[in-house]
């Protein structure tokens, strides 16, 4: 069985929508990301991935796969049918890739992961006066669109669904982007991706608490 | 003809490898980032892509494909034979995208943007203190590899290179990553990434006088 290193509203989110949306079943581990302490055993997550990031995907060999965008289109691949990711000789898959790149690079590391690690607003004053624009390009593409490539559900609308409930936390409101409001909406109204967020929300709480 | 917007020694120099390494030719227009205006005739970047970087790849339907991730792929794909990257089917092909998605977030987006275009030391302190541990990564995978993915050179290759050698002008001396020192010096041998370099350095000195 696949099994997921997650840490509860993190990124990894983004993997266990694509899992659920895909149907897999998967055997979940939860993460403290500051501690680096795997919940099941207390062990060394270091020793699982030295990097010390979720999502891990352990894949039925054994192997083990980091990185979102890496991990997102694995999933996507290993249910073909689910439409989840356009098939690799379809042009659009390079379209997939281009937003897996915008949403990780441009969103999640030069603003969410400042945010959320490096807190200072020394460390945060550049970022802060650049997410405007950066929001500026899916709301943009998504005016006329239902989804970010093709015309169904895909890992990328995974992705940008998680970086965009992340906003708020993150002391940025999305009000003014009515076209990624209306967007947000519409993916949680997905059955699969109402699940993970409740699932993941409610670890949460359990964790500050 | 393949047509990539670039500019000199910017990431898009890891798409100006590739397409060397692929041995397509490609017309090469260079673009002022600061100002957002392409060289060619003056003419709005932001016209070409709203987003305002490189690399820009046009493809010969037109088409603009934006983001090293998938530009990267797009310029493996169109040549199979280079062994650019694994085939689509090969699970190499994750290890791929793991690669190009670390080397865009952690190294490019995490350090080297913010180092070129925050500048100020307020923004820097925290990207600096985590440099170490972001280069740690692909020092101890290279400790007995000569490439990051199989056993030939690919697109994550080109795009690391292009990293580590950023890292200099960005204040950072790899000396303390001796496997990364020799891994350089070995894909600097390399005919097409030294003619690539030489190229966009020339370019870099003509902009800069």
């Amino acid at each position: 069985m696949l099994q997921l290193y997650f840490s509860p509203m993190a990124c990894s989110l983004s993997s266990r929508i694509a899992l659920m949306e895909a149907g897999l079943d998967a055997r979940y581990h939860l993460v403290h990301l500051r501690t680096k302490k795997v919940a099941d055993d207390d062990g060394d997550f270091r020793g699982i991935s030295p990097k010390g990031a979720v999502p891990v995907l352990v894949l039925a060999n054994g192997e083990r796969l980091t990185e979102s965008a890496a991990v997102l289109q694995c999933i996507a691949d290993l249910t073909p049918e689910s439409g989840l990711a356009p098939r690799p000789d379809d042009a659009d898959r390079y379209r997939l890739q281009e937003w897996l790149s915008f949403i990780g690079a441009e969103i999640h590391k030069a603003f969410l992961f400042p945010t959320f690690w490096y807190k200072d607003d020394a460390s945060l004053a550049k970022p802060r006066a650049r997410i405007a624009q950066t929001l500026s390009v899916p709301s943009a593409h998504l005016a006329e669109r239902e989804f970010l490539v093709g015309n169904r559900f895909t890992v990328a609308d995974a992705h940008l669904t998680w970086a965009l409930l992340l906003l708020r936390p993150a002391g940025v409101d999305i009000a003014p982007w009515p076209t990624l409001v209306a967007y947000l909406e519409r993916m949680q109204a997905r059955p699969a991706v109402r699940d993970a967020i409740a699932t993941e929300m409610a670890l949460r709480k359990t964790m500050a608490a």
